[in-house]
């Protein structure tokens, strides 16, 4: 019975994320913390929940507060009792501005904030949760991370899609082995997955695949995952049949 | 005759640079804009200042204050005169805070005030001298990193130090990607180059090499480079005989 908590899931791959994982057996995925920013979940969420048995509890965080975030540690180390730890956090919240339609016509806050969301609220997120993880049987860290912050793919294809996004992604992609290399002698799973391009808000209608199709491949890939395999890597989805999606580790 | 401007030169690798700039002929190496923080230039720099024929000119720049930079822009625009422009920009300056030993430990102050002077300070600069460097011959753009800011030399030796520093650099070697990718059909030569560990206050006394190495290595790198072969390009130095220092590209 493992224990998920998914940030940023009021929406897109969040959402799909609690959803899907709710609905495995109780004896093979247990509580689901479905966090995000607002006090209350959103009316999607809380349709999820209602259907749900009581294993998806809502717990309010925001990755740029700290106090929030250490709040929400309080909150799910009581729900879980002295007993039970939490096995995989999925930092799943970002941001991705769509105002910088090339590098030197970034807005300095949006590089600054979306570095901010994107990096600093990951870090946040984790070293507040690294007790309950500690007391965790699985002790897995999913950093949800993009190909467009592969700096390898970046400079073979020359194209230029959000620049705040890609870099902070680069920059998460740095933090996640930082984070691998610390925890990794310790028991510790840290890894980054791209789920693919999803018609998200953040991705846009235009996007590959289906949110669901995110979701599964993502939690596949999490179920599966081992230290020795996984550990301080940049994973990328696999989609059956699909040339594109071939399951492959991006470049960094 | 190549004109540069350098960032961070009050010390360390910047004022190397600059001093070794200084030691070509005039008719190789144009004016050199040394900029740093301060009002006034520090006193090593003051000395190279009054031995150099005004080839050197101190501008005062702050990479964290945006009004700095544009008034840096404009004093550079006016001693260049209308007809010339910039030719080489260095992105030199750049922090690397002692205080955060392990990931999970790094104060979140830390890792937003690195991401913001190591990355989005070199935006700012970068994108505001952009009309001064578009009406340059040499067309280039250098931004000094750092191999602690390769993911896949991280993620190899699972060596953790300064970790906001690393997490920087990385976004760093994006950024630069970035920008290469939009200026390099333009014309520029945008690249960032590893200076080598440097017995500076920032390297520390126990680091490998002498300053005025790392700023020849540099130096030779950027005279040497062209757009065909650098641009978008991680570059590390080359130390004859070091078998360290082979300058071969580190990976991303």
């Amino acid at each position: 019975m493992t224990s998920f908590l998914i940030t940023g899931s009021s929406r897109g791959l969040g959402l799909e994320l609690v959803k899907h994982l709710a609905s495995f057996p109780a004896a093979t995925i247990g509580t689901i913390f479905a966090t995000a920013r607002a006090a209350s979940p959103s009316v999607d969420l809380t349709q999820v929940i209602k259907t749900t048995n009581g294993r998806v509890k809502y717990v309010q965080l925001d990755v740029n507060d700290q106090s929030s975030i250490s709040a929400a540690a309080s909150k799910v180390d009581q729900l879980l009792g002295p007993s039970e730890g939490l096995d995989v956090l999925v930092n799943n919240a970002g941001i991705q501005l769509h105002n910088d339609p090339a590098p030197s016509l970034m807005k300095e806050d949006t590089l600054d904030s979306t570095l901010s969301t994107n990096v600093t609220g990951v870090h946040r997120v984790t070293s507040t949760f690294l007790p309950l993880l500690t007391r965790g049987k699985a002790k897995k860290i999913v950093n949800i991370t993009s190909t467009l912050g592969s700096i390898g793919l970046a400079k073979q294809s020359g194209v230029i899609y959000c620049p705040s996004y890609s870099i902070s992604k680069a920059a998460l992609n740095m933090l996640t082995v930082q984070y691998a290399s610390e925890l990794g002698p310790k028991g510790f799973t840290v890894f980054a997955i791209s789920p693919g391009w999803l018609q998200t808000d953040l991705g846009g209608s235009h996007a590959h695949l289906k949110p669901i199709d995110g979701a599964r491949s993502v939690t596949n890939i999490i179920l599966k995952s081992s230290k020795a395999k996984d550990n301080g890597c940049f994973r990328d989805i696999y989609i059956e049949g699909d040339s594109f999606y071939t399951g492959e580790n991006p470049p960094w």
